[in-house]
């Protein structure tokens, strides 16, 4: 079976009133993206790197893995206007039959574990993604109000989400809809079942400065204990 | 005006795999409750603490204040069954015409721009909540399947908690119920509007080991800017 990870790059910075998005800030002194294809490129399932990148970044991407001897090979694409058209070129360049994660480039803590139990999954049910409850109550705004949900019925979604290629293909063919926040809600649209699996607190989003030091915390702790799972 | 703070302390500490519940782990050496309880007293609004405990962690609670030096002068209570029952043990303890926030024991970051503000809302308001949006893609589970929220309606509800003293008693004074995840459900079933106010991405709660640490980090960072508002 072939294995893909289309890492999605997309991001602008803007949240964290930096110009340098955050893909590329620093952390334990190497690009965040680094540490996120590391961590696919020395999983068990091993898969290619197809990395999606705004082109004006292609240049310091180049540069960066100059400075930093980053030699993991990556097949670059440029990304598109939403998330679905930057998922979508990179999905033309995997093979048909193979079994595709698409992972949030600022998420560069996810554990070999949580890689592999997810493309293997995937294989069987063809689109799982990873998800924790949420550990604060949870409210559904509506209008002006808003409503308690049962909190136990909520799920917070992380990446990488994973799919069988076909299944993801066909997916992305629809119509753009503003609805796809991720790859699950697209391929939720074409009628597929989506299998939920255990994600892990420490998958964290670098979304704020602070995330950068809780990834290096966690970054820590997974050298020290290499067999690191979700809690 | 009168304010009160309960601070709810009534974990088991089942969750982190460790015998002494979460509110008494060391946090820069220093139990966790030690700081949640300072965050109140020092803040704008020096609220008077009354401490929801179960009361076989009375004695240890001592030893520790006294270990510690601690001297912030606490109302001590006993917790109920459920969070519910705790929360209304503690209002018993305070005066009809005030202002009463309830607190998580294990949010020990919580800021005095935060408590302050919800305060000053709830005075005028009646009913106030810190939220926060989620950075992840939200689900929501329906039998064996799940669906897509609009992440943008779905909001993460922190403490404090701040309500007018005679609403919040009204709303205690219903019959429990299991949906009673918060006080917010609790005074929304007895019909009172609640308003949102934004919450702080670092008034994390205590749930896993790893979150001490990153407890540990924000507090360093409050302590070099004292003015540590919300992102």
């Amino acid at each position: 079976m072939k294995y893909y990870a289309i890492i999605v790059a997309g991001g602008s910075g803007s949240r964290m009133n930096s110009q340098i998005p955050k893909q590329f800030l620093l952390l334990n002194g190497k690009p965040v993206l680094m540490h996120t294809i590391e961590a696919f490129h020395f999983s068990d399932i091993k898969p290619k790197i197809i990395l999606v990148l705004n082109a004006e970044f292609h240049l310091l991407w180049k540069e960066l893995c100059d400075l930093h001897n980053f030699t993991i090979p990556c097949t670059i694409v440029n990304n598109g206007t939403e998330r679905f058209h930057s998922v979508k070129n990179g999905l033309g360049l995997a093979d048909d039959h193979s079994v595709i994660a698409v992972h949030d480039a600022v998420r560069p803590v996810v554990s070999n574990e949580l890689i592999t139990r997810s493309f293997y999954l995937a294989d069987h049910c063809g689109a799982v993604i990873p998800v924790v409850t949420s550990k604060d109550s949870v409210r559904l705004k509506e209008g002006n109000d808003s409503i308690t949900l049962n909190r136990e019925d909520v799920v917070l979604v992380q990446t990488p989400q994973v799919f069988k290629a076909e299944l993801l293909k066909n997916a992305y063919n629809q119509k753009y809809s503003k609805e796809f926040t991720d790859d699950a809600s697209v391929v939720e649209k074409a009628g597929h079942h989506i299998t939920l699996t255990q994600g892990d607190y420490k998958n964290i989003k670098i979304t704020y400065s602070e995330d950068l030091e809780l990834a290096a915390l966690y970054l820590e702790k997974a050298k020290k204990n290499p067999a690191n799972g979700p809690d």
